[in-house]
């Protein structure tokens, strides 16, 4: 039976997901597009629900979809109208599943670099930067303060399906702080105030990549966590560049440095 | 007489602008926060209305509204929940304006770069690329296809100013190819299937950045209109970067070969 109503009970509770309250009471998101849930499933993520339109499924997403209920997982079937309830800033999906967060803790230093971001509030740069992150070979991505939540169905569509591959921590400064020491990572802060461009700093392993807020950038007390603070030059009006062009920038700069290109 | 009403005729005007249609048939938009009205005025934008919130004006945004009031420049007081309406996604600010669009030619080659974008979709990575393209002294973005409009509320706002101090120019692909080639331009164009690193590509000025739309990237005739194409390497699970990133990442290049940084 497909379902054509947005007050049935389960669509109500996949609705749901779409608030942080709703995320935060269950610990579960809603991913949608088959390319994100092809990388939940290359991720070994936990899914607990499968959601199609199938009067819109193409072929790809019909073969995913059955290989999903082989794998025992409940399917809900939903009209297109209602599956476009199910998010915000419908985009005409036709698959979508219900998925566990997974949120990782602070062991090892890791490969090549982290990011942490604190007090981050845009959910689109809060996925673009995991999404660079992954392209670049990081380790993940470490939240403090008020950050915006990575499970926000903006981030989880900018993320690309790196939401899975990354690691993603929450932490406080001082636990941050305190790992980033015992793990012998390098702690680089950007800023506009920062002394060095961000090209002539020496970014070995393990690296962490410090970034404050869109609105108020680091403050004193973390800029003086930072081993090193960098900032990106520019030649125009602007003031500030977009906090996930900056990531960018460093984290390619990291790259490049650690490959030896 | 400050307006708390949503339906005042004043406001209506206002509100019609944060459709395209409604700018489309005005030639105008709004654009809002004490930072972008500065830009506007340093770039000599021409400002038909101010629209502030008495209630809710810091010092300095009272400062510019009596600037722009000696102007002679007509201001509507509205309330905060009105101003609110005003937008999408309202952010809380205080003062705004009715700006004129202000499209411009291609004639000169620049001194710099340019960022020719194609079919690009969402107005938060256009506004992107235009702060990018000015914190690197770019000349402009030239938008062709079924591109969003930079005057969309989203792209104002990414664009933190840089709508007016870069130069927005609309031009179909046949036009933008001839102007590039009479004005002695290399078009370097992005692609995953790029044959060369973009570190690896000679950026000497005028240089003509041409990228695809999010979804399909740039055609196969459009390729074929590139002196180069690059890519930028990739080193974790997803497929591509976000268009405002890739299109940071050559544009610093473009800047530090430039600089000979």
């Amino acid at each position: 039976m497909i379902i054509s109503s947005r007050s049935n009970e389960r669509v109500k509770q996949v609705r749901a997901l779409r608030d942080r309250r709703g995320r935060d009471a269950t610990g579960a998101f809603f991913a949608e597009g088959e390319r994100v849930l092809r990388a939940a499933l290359a991720a070994d993520a936990t899914i607990e629900q499968v959601v199609i339109a199938p009067e819109r499924l193409s072929a790809g997403e019909s073969d995913l979809a059955a290989a999903l209920e082989r794998r025992g997982l409940p399917v809900l079937e939903v009209t297109p109208l209602v599956f476009d309830a199910l998010t915000l800033r419908a985009q005409s999906q036709a698959i979508g599943a219900v998925v566990q967060q997974r949120w990782q803790s602070l062991t090892d230093a890791g490969r090549r670099c982290w990011v942490a971001l604190h007090d981050i509030q845009h959910p689109g740069n809060l996925g673009t930067i995991i999404r660079t992150c992954d392209a670049v070979g990081g380790d993940g991505v470490i939240l403090s303060g008020h950050s915006t939540d990575p499970y926000h169905p903006v981030a989880v569509r900018g993320s690309l399906g790196a939401l899975f591959s990354q690691r993603i921590v929450r932490a406080t400064p001082d636990v941050l702080g305190a790992w980033a020491k015992a793990a012998g990572c390098t702690v680089i802060g950007t800023s506009p105030a920062g002394s060095r461009d961000y090209r002539e700093v020496d970014y070995r392993a393990p690296v962490v990549l410090l970034m404050g807020s869109e609105r108020v950038g680091l403050s004193e007390e973390q800029i003086r966590t930072c081993d090193a603070l960098v900032r990106v030059p520019m030649a125009g009006s602007v003031e500030s560049l977009n906090l996930s062009v900056a990531a960018a920038l460093v984290l390619y700069e990291i790259y490049r440095q650690q490959e030896g290109g």
